[in-house]
C-alpha cells in the first residue's frame, strides 16, 4: 500500500504545477486545497470555472494513486461539473474526493468543491479515468 | 453588434489572466488559441485535462460575448468534456465553438478541440451558462 | 410542506406511466423503485440505460415536488449519467435522491442507483432542473 | 462490412422493445426515429427526458453497430444530455448521430434530437460505449 508521504513526494516532483496541496489520502478517498490568486479569477471576481474543475481534477488523481499506486498515465476520460453556489472571494478552495468505482480499466469517482469553512458546496464533479493496460494486475476490481 | 475587437479589448483588459487567444467571432460561434507550455503538462507529458477544460469554457465564454454584449456576469452553471485523443505535445490548443441555444436565462454550445494542425479532434466539451436577469432584455430568444 | 402521500397522489394521477413507486419523500431527499421487466432490458440481457436513467429523473423529480410543491412543469435542462456495475439480473432498481442545490431557479441534485438489496451502486447520476418562474415565491433559496 | 439491413434485423429479433425505428446508417452516423405516445410524456404534455435519452442511446447504439459489427454486449459507459427546446407535441422525435471516435476499448459520439420536420434541435447527448475485449479485434483504431 502507497503511502499519502510517497503520493506527496510523486506530484512534488513530478506535477509542482499542479498547484494543489494534498491534505489527506484515505480508502478510496483524497482531500486536497488550492490557494486562489488573481489568476484564478475571471471577470466579475468569482473563482474561474477551470480552476474549481482542477482542484476536482487533482483531487480524483491523488485518490487514484491512493488505490492503484503511482501511475502517471492514468488519463481522464470524461469530466461533468455542476457549479452550486458562487465561491467566497479570496477563501481558499477545498476538494473532497470519493471513488465510486475502481475497475480494472475505469475508475470513476467524485469530488464535493467547497470554499474553504463553508459546509455548503460551491461545485460537485464527477469524473471518469483510464487506467493504462500495463497497471491492470495491480488493481483491485 | 458587437465587434470582434471590442470583445479582444474587453478580454485583454478585465481577464488578461485567461491565457487564450481570440482568432474569430461569428453569429454563434468562436475560435480562440492557447500556446501550451510547462504549467500545462501533467505527468506523461499530455496536456491536462483542466487546460483543455479553460480553452473550451473561455472560448463558449468568448461566443456568448458575441451574442449578448459585454456582459462580464454570465456565469457557467454546468460543463462535460470528453477526452477523445491525446493532444500532440508541444502544439497549440484550438477551441472551435457552437452555441446550439441562446435563451433568455440560459445558454448552450458546445466545443471542439485540436491540437493546431490536426483534423480529429482531441476533446469535446459542453457548457451551459446563466445569464444575468438584468442582461435579459438585449438577449434574442 | 407538502406530505408524501400528495405526492404519491399526484403521481398516480398525472404521472402513472412513470412506472416508479415512491418509498419516502425526505428533507432534500427521495427514495424509489422500479419494478423491471421484459421491456427494460437490452441485448445481453442487463437492464438498459435509458431505464436506469427514467428511475433516476423520476427520484429527482419527486425530491424536487417535496422541496417546492406540486409543479408539474419544473423541466430537466440536463442530465449526466455513469454507470458504474452491471445490475443483478431481475432484480428491482431502487434511486436514492439527494438534492445539493435547491434554487429560485434551478434545482440540482444526484441519485445512486442500486439492485435492490446491494450495496454497491450500479450508476449515479446527477441532473439539473429550471423551476418556472410563477413558482419561485414559492422556493427558498 | 454490415448492412442497414442487417443492423434492422438484428433489432427486430434482439431488442424489439427499443420502440425505435432506424431510418438510416453511414459511416460512423444514424439516423433513427421514435413515435411518441401517451407513455412518453410527462405532467405538463412534454416528451419525457428519459424519452428524449433512449433515442439518443438507441441512435447510438446502431452507430455503434454499424462501425464493429454484431456486438451485443457494447456497454453504455456515460451519458451526458442537455434539453434545448420544448418537443413539439404528437410529432415524432428523429435522432441523428454522429461517432467522434471508435477506439479500441472506447467509443464516443453525440446525437442531435429533433421533432420530426423541426431544424432546430430538442436535445443533445454525448455518450461513450465500453466495447468487450473479445471485439477489440474487429475495431480499427
Amino acid at each position: 500500500m502507497i503511502s499519502t508521504q510517497d503520493i506527496k513526494d510523486f506530484i512534488a516532483k513530478e506535477f509542482p504545477q499542479a498547484g494543489c496541496e494534498i491534505l489527506s489520502v484515505g480508502t478510496k478517498t483524497s482531500r486536497v486545497r488550492k490557494s486562489i490568486g488573481f489568476d484564478d479569477l475571471r471577470p466579475g471576481g468569482t473563482v474561474s470555472g477551470p480552476v474549481l474543475m482542477s482542484v476536482a481534477d487533482f483531487s480524483l488523481y491523488v485518490a487514484i494513486l491512493g488505490e492503484i499506486g503511482i501511475v502517471p498515465l492514468a488519463l481522464t476520460t470524461s469530466f461533468n461539473i455542476n457549479f452550486l453556489r458562487k465561491p467566497t472571494p479570496n477563501q481558499d478552495i477545498i476538494g473532497q474526493c470519493n471513488l465510486m468505482k475502481v475497475g480494472k480499466k475505469l475508475i470513476i469517482g467524485d469530488v464535493y468543491l467547497y470554499s474553504e469553512g463553508d459546509t455548503d458546496p460551491v461545485a460537485h464533479a464527477v469524473g471518469t479515468y483510464s487506467v493504462p493496460p500495463e497497471n491492470i494486475s495491480s488493481t483491485n476490481e
